[in-house]
């Protein structure tokens, strides 16, 4: 079987350097082009030492060019920042090679609302009817159909996935959602900057962004495409010391206050039943980040309080895995026409 | 001035350790007698290397016998499990000495609620009457007065703290209150255990004892004070992998969801302004747990929310010297007759 | 093709977690038997949650039999006490069953070495010749030929693979070699103990077992063959505030001094060219343990100082795959008929 | 007692942030001036948000000025990079002001070693000969007569004092001495940069600028005059997982290798035993960072090993106090006619 040719654009943050590494095991796909100024003319394994004899390793980092991307690649991956991404996705699909953003640029379905929290103007408008927002869970079908993939947001893949059940099954009110998420630093990116060096990190705790994080319109507007109306709700990241993962503890109130942790478990399991990558955690555990690093997995725990009438929704994540780079990669397996988990499906947690 | 001389049964937990650490530049006041059952015979110093050459690591570890501590001491801090505390505390009263009691054995006014929620008998009920809570913000004046301190529990005095103002100046919906805290693993206490080995905490993050954490009645039994109605809140305590400090995130909805963040910051900044140790951050700054790192600080940053009519309020404080053993020195001072911050007032925070 | 049934005695460890993670992705073995007298009744993949849905989660954990072993498995992992081991093992090859014992009951060829360093009698010296020393560098084409192997120690494989070009060669003198070595805290195994809780190692860095720890006669005895006469030597290691890993810095005198980086670099790459796991960095580089992490590669950096005529080598692994539960399936592999790297090969490092 | 006006240039790195936490608690010196070209304007308080309502918060940043500091300040402290504390020294001294400079500039004797390892051209070598290396316990009486302090650098102030009982007593051989340090994080400084975020430095261990690390000649300097001779050794840094702390551990080959440990620890007790900052450690016991977090203690292990001969000296220091900014202030101190610990006396280690 011929090998998927696949490029990668902004090889020099943490979602590409994660990609380069799912790529290196990946038994259909293979890094055919990595891209970065900054970085031209090295061989990949000399830039990220812990690649080097794995397949991708000798590529040798160039300038980012969509004629030669269409020479070399059927997908390419951009890990570049929002507002840069939207034009370079325009020229690749125009010169007929697939695409998987990791930007927000095509998230958001309404480019009104894109401009109010990105502050950036939507200079590809046309495209965003044939984006797909590339949650697997939801939009398999879609992913498979289309070229150009709108990869979530970490945070927003987390939430959405946690409060998926109970919304398709009403068990919750919609006007009282509150979600406090803390990730690993990698969520920051591996740009230089004083609040994210190791010692304004480590041993310390604090919150960011608060009350306007940019991934709150996102996990918006497919919470209420869940819900059938529109949901506004309350979303606060922090930073944990730690490199990767992602807990939402997300606080909403029980429709009917007398349901049961029983009640709300079966619901939840049989949701989930058939997933690859959900697991719905026994009654009384609670998920922990490092159960799922490295990996696909969303691991969902669940509190029911008598005493408040809440129902809290614990859900854990990899950010640079489930969040970035191993969902971009289920998305690229879709719409390649290759099984949604390959390169995916030995990913055992590094615990 | 003659010193004040201190005994501190349960010198192995780092409460304990903490408090060591404070007598050990305490102008007015020395550590005389240390109690531990599987350490006695040791040095302090030998216990503690931190310790050695500094005043406190000469004392020879006992065993803890109420009339030696009444031959040795003014005042004893119980830094021990509750349940144990209670008998010590009686014995300890008895012969005159004065207790500051770390345990929650007399935090609860009502001792049903302690026997519900902590599933040990009250044995020392007379005593609770007498028992001040000892934050010294709401209740300095009756430390004064009496000669048993239930020192607050970590958790409680960084939401009580942060809550404060709010309810004073009635600003919140009191039927729609969420707290969630993360605590550095010191928390946990100082007990051989696999759960908070370093590999199981390092690189990773969880919840842990919901819905049910023992500090919920504590915070409701002071919120409801403030209140001056019954609050029933949701409590939700987080481990984070660093070794002090604790955030408390507080999700809160304003009375008036037109209330400006303007507002919220002059009233927090009006009600706190001659505290000493408790600090509201500018508008738009955030606590950071490092900020307070060793000190009695209590750092309080305020979010408004317009879209959802929230108040979120931050509160960071270090577990161990505010949360334990810093507390428990300004309330044994306040009993003692010396200022309240005497042998914390040169503790600048150790960021 | 059928697949080869693997049991693990001894689940609760680090190494036995790491043994799990690893059979959930092998083609071509599959776990078959989990053994902990503490566990057992448990299914995996309840004790490691991280496990829940692959391969071996569904294996309940069993009280260790020989018999039973022999019924289910072609092969067992021994992840158990020296001194524990050698009667298991001794039982097992009574049985027909094929052993990888991660512990020092085979290590040491010579018994009395054995008896002097850990305290404890050799019950089976009668198989001590038929023993393996698995470091499969060295020994792959006896362990192909074998039924019992001696999984190397975390730091000797780091120390040994480090040491061999330059033994080999003859480039370095023999009386002079000092060994600073630092670990990752799950090298100190994972039982409930105070000195590793979180508490007690994050944020801080300390020596330990100096000069007497138990891998020093393990790396003397095999540098000592490659030299062709007996080494004694310098061995120190020091906890590192992380995980996973190990840097050992290798300090030695260059026999010729007047030797250039140059030289030295140039047999070590010719000495590993064709090796699949050793990785010579280019010259001025250094290894990182994150760089090998979760994975089989030694990387080592070499650093030549003509003001002082030393040749320092740093080598880097992670302890629990190439150190401890990779090797071991390593060393299965060549056993049981399957290519050494079979279940390894994809295994690029989580950096 | 009029206080002692104190100026720092050079505010947002760690040894200067390190520096203000210590002027607050400081009885009789105080910050009367704040420097720093890129945050001019702000108050103190501001910028360091841990510092906020203690002494110097109030302080506005500003612009340096040797003149405005003359005017402002008795006694100035230089944390700016080497090569431009030259001339701010030279015209601190002009203008009658005392000077602590942290940087290397006056810490060589020879000018030519110092351009040979910095490579940058001194400009003030007239200024050398008052320059009195201030590592107290060697020089405490120059200190306190001259009006220059070349600040120790945070490795020599370990090593230096590890070694010095040794070379005093001729203990070791001196052509056979290896150091491998290890250091937390903030050695590396506060500057925005990559390798030193914090998920480049989280779960992993390097070394890092070997052979030439700009410490060596520093070291060697001293290590000369104490042992009264030349002496070439080999210094090896390493980057720990941890914000502050250094452990040096230093092998050296004992001249009578019939030493006992308890003869070697007899002559390092002795030789310290008045010594108010520098432990040695018990027989047995070595020393760990955290047990001299936030002090000026140096804590000292010790190792003989008859195998081998050696005698392995391990030397921990709190890398921002003991090894810059606390040792600056017992400089100032001394400059200033204040008893030495003058504001370091109750610095219990924050363990």
């Amino acid at each position: 079987m011929k090998k998927i040719n696949a490029g990668l654009v902004g090889i020099t943050g943490y979602a590409g350097m994660e990609l380069a590494r799912l790529l290196a095991g990946h038994p259909h796909m293979r890094l055919s082009m990595a891209c970065s100024r900054a970085e031209a003319g090295k061989r990949l394994g000399q830039f990220y030492p812990f690649l080097e004899s794995l397949p991708g390793s000798d590529v040798v980092i160039s300038v980012f060019d969509p004629k030669e991307a269409a020479r070399l690649c059927d997908v390419v991956f951009l890990a570049v920042p929002a507002g840069t991404a939207m034009d370079m996705a325009y020229d690749l699909l125009q010169a007929g090679v697939k695409v998987v953003d990791f930007s927000a640029d095509f998230r958001l379905r309404d480019s009104a609302t894109y401009e109010e929290w990105y502050k950036i103007d939507h200079k590809q408008q046309a495209l965003l009817p044939q984006a797909v927002y590339g949650l697997p869970e939801l939009y398999a079908q879609d992913a498979a159909r289309t070229s150009l993939i709108a990869n979530p947001g970490c945070y927003p893949s987390s939430v959405i996935l946690g409060l998926y059940a109970a919304l398709k099954h009403r068990l919750i009110l919609l006007d009282d959602i509150v979600v406090d998420a803390k990730s690993g630093t990698s969520g920051a990116g591996r740009k230089a900057s004083v609040p994210t060096l190791f010692c304004e990190v480590s041993d310390t705790f604090r919150a960011y962004g608060l009350p306007r994080h940019r991934h709150t319109p996102e996990i918006e507007q497919e919470v209420s495409l869940l819900a059938g109306q529109p949901v506004c709700l309350s979303f606060n990241p922090h930073l944990v010391p730690m490199n990767r993962g992602i807990l939402s503890t997300i606080y909403t109130r029980l429709a009917n206050p007398a349901m049961t942790l029983e009640e709300v478990h079966d619901i939840f399991s049989h949701t989930w039943k058939d997933s690859q990558w959900v697991r719905i955690l026994p009654q009384g555990a609670l998920p922990e980040t490092r159960f799922v690093r490295g990996s696909m997995f969303c691991d969902i725990g669940l509190v029911v309080d008598p005493r408040t009438g809440r129902l809290t929704i614990l859900s854990a994540i990899d950010n640079l895995c489930r969040g970035a780079a191993g969902q971009a990669l289920a998305n690229a397996n879709l719409m390649c026409g290759l099984p949604m988990q390959s390169g995916l499906e030995h990913l055992a947690p590094l615990a």
